[in-house]
């Protein structure tokens, strides 16, 4: 048996050069028309977009590889007859991680000392120590963040879709957000997009936390809704990855605001990212090799 | 027995009003002359300097409680005879946040991102993950700083001045310094400035470690030769609470080196300190009502 698989660029031919002679590694960047013949594994270029995607001809592509962990909007154009795998594992410990520099740069006003470049600006600014942070979303960027701020001597409350308890203690069902808002300084927002989640950082959600609060998004940005988090400026800061619309226009509101961080959607693009997406590639072949199914299926036709 | 207890400013009064009635209160702030008679307890205003000190008069005072962990030229300028405590268990956990705030600021450009308002400039920077992080000085700080960097699958690698092994494994020792340093991807330095510490962070610690790899100094400004950090501009990272001279002057060439990224010495500048440094002069004063001495102490008659 052998196995057809692309990879969108040469340097994954040198990275994977080691595989077993049973694989057929060739380049395709979905920029061309799809290959003929049969590919059992397309590994997607890392991109956030479907460009492309409404082209593929299922009968010559058994499994697409994205490298990322979102998939919005790939449901919509794919042809039926395609397996898709997303990138579980790759990105979530680089976005946490992103999540806990944003909040601490935003805690700490590192944003605002890079930015008063040449001016010694001594002030007292919010720490994390002592406060509580509500991590909202439990998934596995949930689970990460969580992780990273157990050292930090605040109290974390967890909330996700249903009331539960595990080894940890409670995790809070989203029926008790309006209670638990006002009793937290932090909240890191790292929910899956979805039609409850739309929005979800609105007015009420804003309205509802202390005076000085700070919300980290590492979701997406329809989960907040511009608008309101531009009507809190100097009562609530807000430190994103995301935003709405992506690219954020050079003239958008949002970067004026003050109190407001935004980094430009990097979440996973860190140097975390290359060593772990060759490992989800590497055991998906393997997997294809033995017969069996591929891992992290979320379109399966 | 009554205790006098003089405070910097009149929050102090409020905040201590509920102490026992043996203890009586007033507010002196070392800008007016010692007051007359026998103080028990002085607490010192919230300052790195030592102003003023050379003018105390030991007879009238017995106990100066300082705000800072540091103490540096006190014991040059002050008169025989009083008892000297600095801040212990206030100023740690601000502190080490502070140096993980500036370290992941640092990996994942967020400082870059802050200044960059108005562009969307998706680009892959340096993560923590897999990385191996060195902690120079494993006291008050540098264990802080551990407790906080343990959940972001970084490999630690600690120093201090003698090698020994604890219950977490090896802290290594100066000796080894030479070697260690082109191992690792990031220094957080935590050790106290001495004539051995003094300029340690210089071209040769500097030309040791690898390309890209990231200084985050949270200890004092001299302990880092500023030209070496210049010359190694676009090489390797320095992310600083502390500068030499400090306050850093607005022409100083070291604000405008790529990679560099200075916060105005505000460590233990955060909404930690003051239920900390309350909480210390609380159990200094019941110390001295139960007629034991102070803890903390770093300068006895």
């Amino acid at each position: 048996m052998t196995l057809r698989v692309t990879v969108p660029d040469e340097g994954w031919l040198e990275r994977l050069s080691d595989l077993d002679d049973r694989v057929d590694l060739s380049v395709w960047d979905f920029s061309t028309p799809q290959p003929e013949g049969r590919i059992d594994l397309a590994v997607r270029p890392y991109t956030p977009t479907t460009d492309g995607l409404d082209r593929l001809d299922p009968s010559g592509l058994e499994v697409l590889q994205l490298q990322t962990l979102g998939f919005d909007g790939v449901l919509e154009v794919l042809p039926a007859g395609i397996t898709v795998c997303n990138a579980v594992g790759v990105h979530e410990g680089s976005t946490a991680e992103l999540a806990v520099a944003l909040l601490l740069a935003s805690q700490r006003e590192i944003d605002g000392f890079a930015r008063e470049r040449g001016q010694w600006n001594r002030r007292f600014t919010a720490s994390l120590l002592d406060r509580r942070i509500m991590l909202l979303g439990y998934g596995g960027i949930g689970v990460e963040v969580e992780k990273r701020l157990e050292g930090f001597d605040a109290e974390l409350v967890r909330v996700a879709g249903h009331r539960r308890e595990d080894e940890r203690g409670v995790v809070h069902g989203n029926a008790e957000l309006a209670d638990l808002l006002p009793t937290v300084d932090a909240v890191v927002v790292a929910v899956p997009l979805s039609d409850a989640t739309i929005g979800l950082v609105g007015d009420g959600f804003l309205d509802a936390l202390p005076d000085g609060a700070v919300v980290v998004n590492v979701s997406r940005g329809k989960v907040a809704d511009t608008d309101a988090i531009v009507r809190q400026a100097g009562r609530i800061r807000y430190a994103t990855d995301v935003t709405d619309p992506e690219p954020l226009p050079a003239d958008h509101p949002l970067w004026q605001v003050p109190g407001v961080l935004i980094s430009p959607h990097v979440g996973g693009m860190s140097t975390a990212m290359q060593p772990r997406i060759d490992a989800v590639v590497r055991r998906q072949i393997t997997h294809l090799l033995e017969g069996r199914g591929p891992d992290s299926i979320v379109i399966s036709p």
